[in-house]
Parts: C-alpha cells; structure tokens; sequence
C-alpha cells in the first residue's frame, strides 16, 4: 500500500467524571458506572449545537493510558477467559486506544456542556468524536 | 486543560471495495452496500486470530478524503434537510473522520484477510481498529 497510514487526531473535548483512577472503573458499563459531564472546547460549538436532552449518541474517546503493544488479552481482566485478540474484544489496550461509549444526554448545561447516564471513562480522558447512534 | 491533545493513529489494515469512487456509495449500508474484504497487516496477525465467521464486529476506518473544517452538514447530502451540527449526525466530514461500521463476518481467507456483508466505504479505506459488537 501506498496510501499514506499514519493520521493525527485531535481531541474536541473531555470528560469529567467522578471516576479518577482505573481501580474506580467498573468492568463494563452496566455495572454501576456513574455519570458524567461532556465539556466540548468552543471551536467546536456549531457541531454541538443540535445535541439535546434524550439524545442516543455514541461517544469517541482516546484512552490515552491504554498499552498499544497489546494484542492479546484475557477479556475483562480475568485470567479465567482464554488469551484473546484483541480486535474480537473491547480490551483499552489495543493499537489504537479509541473507547466507545454509547450515551444518553439528560441535561445541556449554561455553557454547552453536557451530562450524560453510566459512563465508565476516566476524569479527563479526551474526547475525539461524537456520533448520532 | 494540560492534558495532551494530539495523538497518532497508525492504520491497521484496508478495505477492498468494489465501491472505487464516492458517486458509488450508497448514502446508507441499508441501501446496496456491497460486501468487502478486510486485510489486517501481518503484524496484527494475533490481535485477529480469533475472529470468526458469524462474528459481528465494529470496523472503525480513517475517511482520508473527507473535509476536517466542516462543523454543520445537511444530513445525507440532502439540502432539504436542515443545516446540523456534525456531532448529531454521522455525516463522514468532521473534525476527526473515523467511520463505524457494523459487520458480520461471512469468511475467513487462507491470507488470514476475511469477508464482510454490506460495508459503505470505499476501495483502499484504512482500517484504525475493530471491537467486538
């Protein structure tokens, strides 16, 4: 190939979340994971715009502490599950550490930042993309 | 915020597609995709190893030709429909171009490159990751 294979990414925003240290994050969404607030950085304003209230989105992140030199994986950190690759699990580590994160918006606040339902992301991890589901 | 905000994605792979140009693309997977063929490059070998037929995986790509200055798109090119904000719609023109596809495997080739039903996205479209649904 001789396509060009090496892209830039730059954040749109981040997260604050009550969740500060990986031993505070629930193993899978469903688990108790809380809420948290979306802050998207100005520039960005008119594509925000049209979120509201009950929005169904799916959330980008760059979990920036993920090992990218991993290709296998006991899914969910349990060495219980047989050593798995990578790209058929949802591991953080992985080559290129996107999360997703499927969200509900249940409040847009004064300065266009949002909060949303369980979301297990860390305080401060970076936000890369926003999709309607 | 401190944090860094700029981070390197690196291709894993490319899509064979037998859509060459955008004027091909249907404006939804639902209408006509056609199937295509993904190749993980080598080094990847063991993060793929235990993808198999019937699975169904999400194919996060890079929309290299796709506008990064665009903030507000009228949703599926049609001027009808209301002007956007980019992050309520999955319009491929945005900040950070990554696409999400759902797929379900339909082969695995003896090349380890494996088969995939409907998939809008066109011939030589690097791949960045891909998770299980």
């Amino acid at each position: 190939m001789s396509a060009p294979s090496l892209f830039h990414i730059s954040a749109i925003g981040h997260i604050s979340s009550t969740l500060k240290k990986l031993e505070d994050c629930p193993r899978q969404e469903s688990e108790n994971a809380p809420p948290a607030t979306i802050h998207i950085y100005s520039k960005f304003n008119e594509a925000v715009a049209d979120i509201k209230v009950g929005d169904q989105l799916i959330l980008l992140t760059w979990l920036s502490r993920s090992d990218r030199t991993v290709l296998t994986t006991h899914p969910r950190n349990n060495p219980a599950n047989a050593l798995t690759g990578v790209f058929s699990t949802r591991s953080p580590d992985r080559p290129n550490p996107i999360g997703l994160h499927n969200v509900t918006v249940t409040a847009i606040n004064k300065d266009r930042s949002f909060e949303v339902e369980a979301l297990e992301v860390l305080d401060g991890t970076p936000i890369v993309d926003i999709k309607s589901v």
